[in-house]
């Protein structure tokens, strides 16, 4: 297994630390538009593993935005795996430079959604993954695989739901993923500070977009940002943080593959993030339209959002400065395998004090990274198989929540899941 | 009487549209750094009033950041009085160059504030007027009158203040301003929108200031921002607003003429508005240092907060979209002259329809200019006097609000005010 990573961001970096760590792989080339980017990668490998394990790594320069680049990087280095950890308005190109360089492709986030033309908050318009799947016979046909939305949310999120369908519920009556976390940001000071774990243009364009939910006997329908809020009690001292509907992954990918008769994602925004995103929509800071504002040099056209993300901290400076924990999982309700009516939260915990210690990562972003690397694994091992653009839930999740949860002096990943019975 | 007006914008428009409904003066200098900007006001005047009003006006080019150019304007028109109608930054400039051109001085906001270096919360640095009040000996040398606060809020309120003072109560406890509204703006589709009737500039300038509190026994002191926060119920329907402590001329004024145990200014942002300033604080969006952005053009480097004033609509365009009523008044407790307890809200309302079908002028910035017209009217009757630099509570308030209230058909301005006995 070659793998091209594209990316070498917060999760692409996050990624290339955590496989260095495993052996199934033949060789990863780190590639980024700033080369210098997975150059620095590659040397926080040597500086921690040393050279044999950084010899397994080489960087390469590639323009994500242009299907040509990536197939002809892909076929340089001989890449039988292209690993996506850019931006999702990259995936149109990156996915079809994967299939015409004739390697098997993963994601860890899908197409991008278009809202409906005239009923955006009750109709779906163009779906999440929608181009993607429309792709599914190119791929059949090549014989090749698209493991999309692989990353923790959706990715881990969507095995925990495979694994309730199989082995806790004869029934299922709602999949619904929750995310929360109680992160905290300080300044040199010590005082606590408003900074994003994740970027906040990419949040921005989420929790603004209207929230899709499935339900079996409607099909796909969306309502208005931020709604049915409900406060979910997250596990290991996490507690209850006030969750709200967001347009994700897991609601288009789970109803293709299981059967349940709700499927939701809320995302454990918090209220005073909430309130952070409601007023930027009110005033217009979250438009990617240029307005006019007066500079020093002169009058500039500027971006709103760009402003809004120059003003905050860098998410990928900010792991030092943070405490706290972030919690993905899947909190499923309907009847056990007994009969009785059944609810239980999956879920998997990343401690950020814990990620910068052993991987030099902020929790969240090496949450995403960890995922993709145990399903290469499961794939290089043939425990994992199969042609098309398919999900995480089109898996046997016992073998990924197997190989993550056992010690690695047993060659395991040492992630322990929780399971919450909650009834 | 000769009046140099400098500045065309909002509220020195609305003076100039006033001002020529009386006949009290000789002439009017409408000047602004944009001439263009003069020229309209006066045309507007012209269209409304016809050529024998217009002829008292004539327009001036004048940069109100250079004392001598002030000073030049004022001598080459022989004003008598200068009316300052801009940002309160270049109050020092114009306040300097009426004193060089030996005019007598008007503004409707006073020279700014610097928080205290080490405890901004608790303590004052340089406050509200002090660069003005410093300079009352060269005002009073040269026998020439600087009425200072002489708008609204600052202006009215202080009138009302002294009012009270010498016509209601025996014993002050507190001298309380409190301004709301219940203006709502709708889009052309009838939407209603966030767009505040105000610089947006200004308003996060005084409101993340810290408030200025005055207390008999303890003197000047500040707290922190959007401190004790309360619902007052204001009157004509406009009902309960959440009012906060905000900076505020009136706290330094009033107890240098009147006598209080306490003297606040709570400004009705609604909670809304309160929320979108503290979002704006905690993102750095509030901020005047340039952040470097990504353009088109290359990077930039802009001001967060004038972007923040780039994404909304101009306060000066939004009247014709507006409806609702704006009230400034003083609460007023302690005891009245027949020895019982006694609390009284004094006040002005303007109707937002009223003013822009009457004036053409937005309501909230018609209601700041009135004030200084009448003044203007009181001191050229010679029913107000006096030199050195004063505020508006060491005038008659009677005399003031008599003219104010009494009908135009009796030579008066037709603007009743209210007295709510509130116990």
């Amino acid at each position: 297994m070659k793998i091209l990573l594209v990316g070498a961001g917060g999760v692409g970096d996050a990624f290339a630390k955590i496989i260095a760590r495993r052996s199934f792989y033949e060789h990863v080339i780190v590639s980024d538009y700033d080369l210098g980017r997975a150059e620095r990668t590659i040397e926080a490998i040597r500086a921690r593993h040393g050279a044999d394990v950084a010899g397994r790594f080489s960087a390469a320069q590639i323009d994500a935005s242009d299907p040509d680049r990536v197939a002809a990087v892909a076929r340089e280095h001989g890449a039988t795996h292209v690993m996506n950890a850019v931006e999702p308005k990259f995936v149109p190109t990156i996915f079809a430079g994967a299939l015409a360089a004739n390697a098997d492709y993963l994601d860890m986030a899908m197409s991008l959604s278009e809202p409906h033309p005239t009923d955006p908050h009750a109709q779906t318009g163009v779906k999440l993954g929608d181009d993607q799947f429309a792709q599914a016979g190119d791929w059949e046909t090549a014989g090749r695989l698209a493991l999309v939305g692989m990353g923790v949310e959706p990715g881990l999120s969507d095995v925990f739901a495979r694994y309730a369908s199989d082995h806790l519920f004869s029934e299922i009556d709602e999949l619904g993923t929750r995310d929360g976390a109680n992160l905290v940001v300080r300044d040199e000071a010590g005082n606590e500070i408003f900074a994003p774990s994740f970027s906040i243009w990419t949040t921005i364009e989420e929790c603004l977009n209207p929230p899709v939910i499935f339900e079996k006997d409607k099909g796909w329908f969306t309502t208005a940002p931020f709604s049915e809020p409900e406060m979910f009690d997250f596990p290991e001292g996490i507690g209850p943080v006030e969750c709200v509907n967001v347009e994700h992954e897991e609601v288009l990918l789970m109803p293709r593959w299981l059967d349940a008769k709700r499927v939701t994602f809320k995302y454990g925004l918090g209220e005073e993030f909430i309130g952070v995103l409601k007023t930027l929509h009110l005033l217009g800071l979250d438009s990617v339209d240029p307005v006019r504002v007066r500079s020093a040099a002169g009058p500039a056209m500027v971006a709103p959002r760009d402003v809004v993300a120059a003003c905050l901290p860098d998410p990928a400076t900010i792991g030092p400065r943070m405490t706290g924990k972030t919690c993905a999982g899947v909190w499923v309700t309907g009847t056990g395998l007994d009969g009785a009516a059944r609810e239980v939260y999956l879920y998997h915990v990343a401690d950020n004090e814990w990620t910068m210690a052993e991987y030099d990562a902020q929790c969240v972003v090496w949450q995403t990274a960890l995922n993709p690397v145990i399903a290469l694994e499961l794939l290089a091992a043939g425990a994992w198989g199969g042609i098309g653009v398919l999900g995480p839930e089109a898996f046997d999740a016992k073998a990924f929540l197997d190989l993550m949860a056992s010690p690695e002096s047993e060659g395991g990943y040492g992630q322990p899941w929780g399971l919450q019975d909650r009834l």
